[in-house]
């Protein structure tokens, strides 16, 4: 079992990648599909006249501020846009892939951070009207349902919380707790980076390997989104998940390459 | 087993029908929601700067005007907006929904036109690269398996292309294909009408009853989206549904209402 979480950012060939993983998929292993969409978030929020903000919490974590339109822009990119597109590319490639957001069959079932902390010109705010939270659990039953019936899962933003309400969840982390709970071997964060630099953003600086001891270091040395990965990395690998790689999804046979070692590998 | 098609125009009232829905799937009763979402895509279509347009075929039928761009603002109205939206609602009322497009698992396989006629100023003009397409086959396997699995499956187009594209496909007809695959008793097609009326828009004409004999002639009386209707109807009758009502969305517990035969019953 193999999760792959891709990213949306801009430079990414979802053409070869979505044929890279299907290949692998065809062979026989079973893959589940997770993405993001943080970039396509962006785009549609300008243009629908409501720009999208990140807030800063007192811990110094950046997160996009989530009121009720903007989880509805969020569905519309994640699910309009990205999974089907992702689900089109798949199926042309032979793969009977499914989109499902986290509420579907309570995929990802989260709390809702009921008061958000922003920091702005050194006061605290307190936001009570965002959609934001973390997924708690995964109801793997739907998954293997739907593996067992020859299908390829493609899982996305909201989660639902207990209190049925769609919530936005970082995408890495909620792959990660996916991975964990099917017992998966691989999980693959795929995104617009060649992976984790010790100094960001020489190339040269790369990190290759990263051990278990290692990953609170490792932490240390992430900047903006990568935190998360690394973060996701270490929660996965703690709850049984045997390989975790940051690869590139910018270059050709990303998850071939991933897989081979290409990237930063947490083992 | 009841297929529950829910229109998607103003004036319905979707948390009462999803509390409605809810409360007859709760006691028992297997069902599957399928939804449409011209209203969505043409509010979507005009905020995104590419209002909607429509072509009328040279035996009088309008339809959606549905080149790429189209599609894809279709697949965030009803992916992103609506599915979502109904998912949400169902789930607030104690049911487990998972909502799919008709590419999800090859769901609603159909053939795309390839060329569409248009008649414009007496002239027929052949468009090519519109993705419309009818539903020629309901791959009821998934549906079974995640209705088995005590989940609640919500559907919505596109459908997908046997050349793997996603195509925008009539939901009324989709839900009376989806109904006769399943083997279903009832399909509801709910919507904010109140019937069919032999002379629209006089209330007073509304046909309380249609019999099998009579499809043909009602499909006469019927105007504009009530024409599919009326045609899904009698597709269902033909392939084995016993009973199809269109209803009333807009009055509150329409399923309930409908079921008791409230609107136009076609047996």
């Amino acid at each position: 079992m193999i999760v792959i979480k891709v990213g949306g950012a801009e430079g990414i060939d979802l053409d070869a990648l979505a044929a890279d993983a299907a290949a692998l998929i065809r062979s026989g292993r079973r893959a589940v599909v997770v993405h993001g969409g943080s970039h396509a978030t962006n785009t549609l929020s300008e243009r629908l006249g409501h720009p999208p903000t990140f807030i800063t919490s007192p811990s110094g974590h950046t997160s996009r501020r989530t009121d009720r339109r903007t989880l509805e822009i969020l569905q519309m990119a994640c699910r309009g846009v990205l999974s089907q597109g992702l689900v089109e590319r798949l199926q042309r490639n032979g793969v009977n892939a499914v989109g499902l957001s986290g509420m579907d069959g309570r995929l990802w079932e989260g709390t809702r951070k009921e008061v958000v902390r922003s920091v702005k010109e050194g006061r605290i705010r307190l936001i009570r009207d965002d959609f934001t939270g973390t997924v708690d659990r995964v109801n793997v039953g739907l998954l293997r349902v739907l593996l067992d019936a020859g299908l390829t899962p493609v899982v996305s933003p909201p989660a639902i919380s207990v209190n049925h309400e769609a919530i936005n969840v970082d995408a890495d982390r909620a792959a990660a707790r996916t991975a964990a709970a099917l017992g998966a071997e691989d999980l693959l964060l795929l995104s617009n980076v060649s992976g984790l630099m010790r100094a960001f953003p020489d190339e040269s600086t790369l990190v290759p390997r990263v051990a278990r001891s290692e990953v609170e270091a490792a932490a240390g040395w992430a900047h903006g989104r990568m935190k998360k990965k690394v973060l996701g990395a270490g929660e996965a690998l703690s709850e049984g998940v045997r390989r975790v790689i940051i690869g590139d999804a910018r270059r050709s046979a990303a998850v071939t390459r991933a897989l081979a070692g290409e990237g930063t590998v947490f083992q």
